[in-house]
């Protein structure tokens, strides 16, 4: 490899944890990285549940992609989308800005919601990927209580006042848990006719037990905590359909006004032009280095990956995972860049334990066999999520943030943005249905006297 | 007035400055209040620039109405927006929950951008009046730098990084020199192909002199201070046309992406519908005691106001007015459900000063003739803020945020969302035009080794 004459270009798709690993571990002095993602910021996805439910703000959990590499020279940021890889002509397309040449190319553009053939679903049950999904989700929720508090009829009081979270993985105990928090102690004061304690959180889990990724035991602790929390949790329940006002079950139909997808995850659609291999969640079966079989110039990291390690253990789509991946394969990429052969290091994932939250001094945690719940679990949580949060100010910021809600039971961002837009694409769908003037105020009013 | 019968109701629509402090001044044990806002939140309008420019985010500078008013019994507060009045039936009609009666109404529904008869422009130009609106023009603005990093055109690049701001007010002022600030500190080190410090920032003003509300030796100290960042002040400019990719004056066109209308107000069209005389920015004329004329029971507070008061001052349309409006209207009616009678008493005005930030340490300030510059009147300006800024909360975060930035030159919250709806909704306006691959990067690459 005669450096001196061109710089390797390696091309990075994708800003998640996979990605900025990779350019923060990559040696930039030997080859230029064109770092590429669609959205100008890299979103911090284990909090975006806070953002949903209107605990943080959504530049609490976000970081502008420029700002993360201001210091790090050779990493070139581009706001774009990679919609075709061509691998013989070692190009990708670009939605934007035509085509880009690799000498190495690392696809790290994540997994999208997967309705598992019901589409039709998102309108009415969307999921929770990016900003714009947790906004939308915060906007609908606060939106329907709002709509709850000016309604006379009690059905429809009941149905805008339920929200069913579908999946009872981490995502959907976080959601569920949280959505509790904040209808029974959040908004409880907030309102002057219905009694938002009283709202309805169903979680559905189509298997046998929530948390399937914990042992039984702290599963089982998980679901306590949930349900002293009041969420009503229906395992083996099997979802025929969902439309604009219920969720309809084999044996029931819930009425409800919000529904949340968090059942699981598909590897973005750019993974299906790939000529490798993929599992039913359309996740790439990658070699032991995370190349493409057949492709070594071409890698795959984080929850686009089906890799069983070299351990001989599946490795899961979590955020450690696409850190650990995107270091992989700047180390091998290094050693290739100082003219390094021979035989690459395969991967091997480093399971340091495993958490989910379910709320205020409620969690689990699984650290290496280490089993743990309520406040340690909770304040481990907390710590470890702190320390991983990209950016000095995000952390100060949500740290507040915490400690404040923590004690005074107020969730700082309850900020229903975009309602004019709402209403002037007059998406009726969206607005209140029945909603009538509300007791006991009669609609004309008694005779009166005036002011002088 | 026999008040134990039945409590007088008293509906006031919008939650602007003037409705809250209305709310927070009127005796709620003699009456009911309904508090009709067509958001959830109120809004720090003064900072709206800078959640604009990227120096703040959304929920800095909003605050719930629910949660200001959750210790103040009979406060009602609805998510609505009243599209008619009705004086002979003493009635408001509401978009979503029908009518609603009244004994008593205050009008505070604030003012909407005002394109002078091109309305057409708005699309081109967007004003600066609600949170939306601010998301907008940040999520452009941004966009645009994005853009200009990857096109190789020079003059595309050239119109990508110029931005005008229509209007020499105070919101114009405020907006030129954050942008300014933006481009030349906080955006610098993000780019490697372009450099954000020349961005061309265009101040257009119609008069011979920016600031008319000031003196003119202060306007003048303004317009150095703007000058010294770099802000390009036109001043007699005249607007023939905008369009989308260009402000039109009588000598000159100026290739720009984004133009940001600050030029004017217009009082909301539900004034329109009122018997009553309104001025030319639709602002109705009130009675000395702010009723209106033949109405008692119908008051109008705020920057909806046209009013010489009693000290034959006309009283501006800025939020220390809007505040003593509400404030002087609840006074009359507190005193009203007490039984009182006789004459109401006129309002009166209390010019506590009036002040413009420019930027870090730049801003000039009058304060009853005491008229100061720089960095004493920049801390001036950012007490008062941080005073007025509703709720706890808000202030601690604000408050970190400016320390921060003013330390750091760092825009805390430089997040483009919606970028997925914007392309969703294939609005090829907002996408990039002309952009190709940038230098020095060929767009197929030289001839390579493979890795082994």
């Amino acid at each position: 490899m005669n450096g001196n004459e061109r710089k390797k270009r390696i091309v990075m798709l994708g800003a998640g944890f996979g990605g900025l690993s990779f350019c923060r571990a990559v040696d930039t002095s030997r080859a230029e990285v064109v770092l590429i993602d669609r959205q100008n910021h890299h979103t911090f996805q284990p909090l975006l549940y806070q953002v949903a439910t209107a605990g943080l703000s959504m530049p609490d959990i976000a970081h502008p992609i420029r700002s993360i590499f201001r210091r790090k020279k050779g990493i070139d940021v581009r706001l774009d989308e990679a919609v075709h890889i061509d691998p013989e002509k070692s190009e990708v397309r670009l939605r934007d800005t035509g085509t880009i040449a690799y000498d190495s190319l690392v696809i790290g553009v994540g997994a999208r919601t997967n309705y598992f053939g019901n589409d039709r679903w998102e309108a009415f049950a969307p999921g929770l990927k990016t900003l714009d999904d947790a906004a939308l989700i915060r906007q609908r929720i606060l939106y329907a209580f709002e709509r709850a508090e000016l309604t006379d009829d009690p059905a429809e009081r009941t149905r805008l006042m339920t929200i069913v979270v579908v999946g009872g993985g981490p995502t959907g105990i976080e959601l569920a848990g949280a959505f509790a928090e904040l209808a029974r102690f959040v908004l409880r004061r907030d309102f002057r006719r219905i009694d938002s304690a009283q709202t309805r959180i169903i979680l559905l889990e189509v298997a046998d037990r929530i948390l399937q990724s914990f042992t039984p035991g702290l599963a089982a602790k998980a679901q306590r905590q949930l349900e002293k929390l009041g969420v009503e949790i229906r395992l083996d329940a099997r979802i025929k359909e969902i439309n604009h006002d219920s969720v309809i079950l084999e044996d029931e139909a819930i009425p409800a006004a919000n529904v949340v997808w968090g059942a699981g995850v598909r590897a973005s659609p750019l993974c299906d032009s790939l000529p490798v291999e993929q599992d039913r969640a359309g996740r790439v079966k990658v070699a032991p280095d995370l190349s493409l079989p057949g492709h070594p110039d071409i890698f795959a990291v984080g929850d686009i990956v089906h890799l069983v390690d070299a351990a001989g253990k599946p490795v899961p789509g979590v955020s450690p995972a696409a850190m650990q991946m995107g270091r992989h394969v700047a180390r091998i990429l290094n050693r290739e860049l100082r003219g390094k052969r021979g035989a690459r290091a395969p991967f091997r994932y480093v399971d340091k334990g495993i958490m989910a939250t379910i709320g205020r001094s409620k969690a689990i945690a699984d650290i290496r066999g280490l089993r743990f719940s309520g406040f340690p679990a909770w304040l481990a949580w907390l710590g470890v999520h702190l320390v991983f949060l990209v950016g000095f100010r995000n952390r100060v910021i949500v740290f507040i943030n915490w400690i404040y809600n923590y004690f005074a039971y107020r969730g700082g961002a309850r900020i229903i943005t975009g309602l004019d837009r709402m209403f002037r694409m007059n998406n009726h769908e969206a607005r209140p249905r029945a909603v009538v003037e509300a007791n006991p105020l009669p609609p004309t009013g008694p005779p009166r006297e005036k002011s002088p």
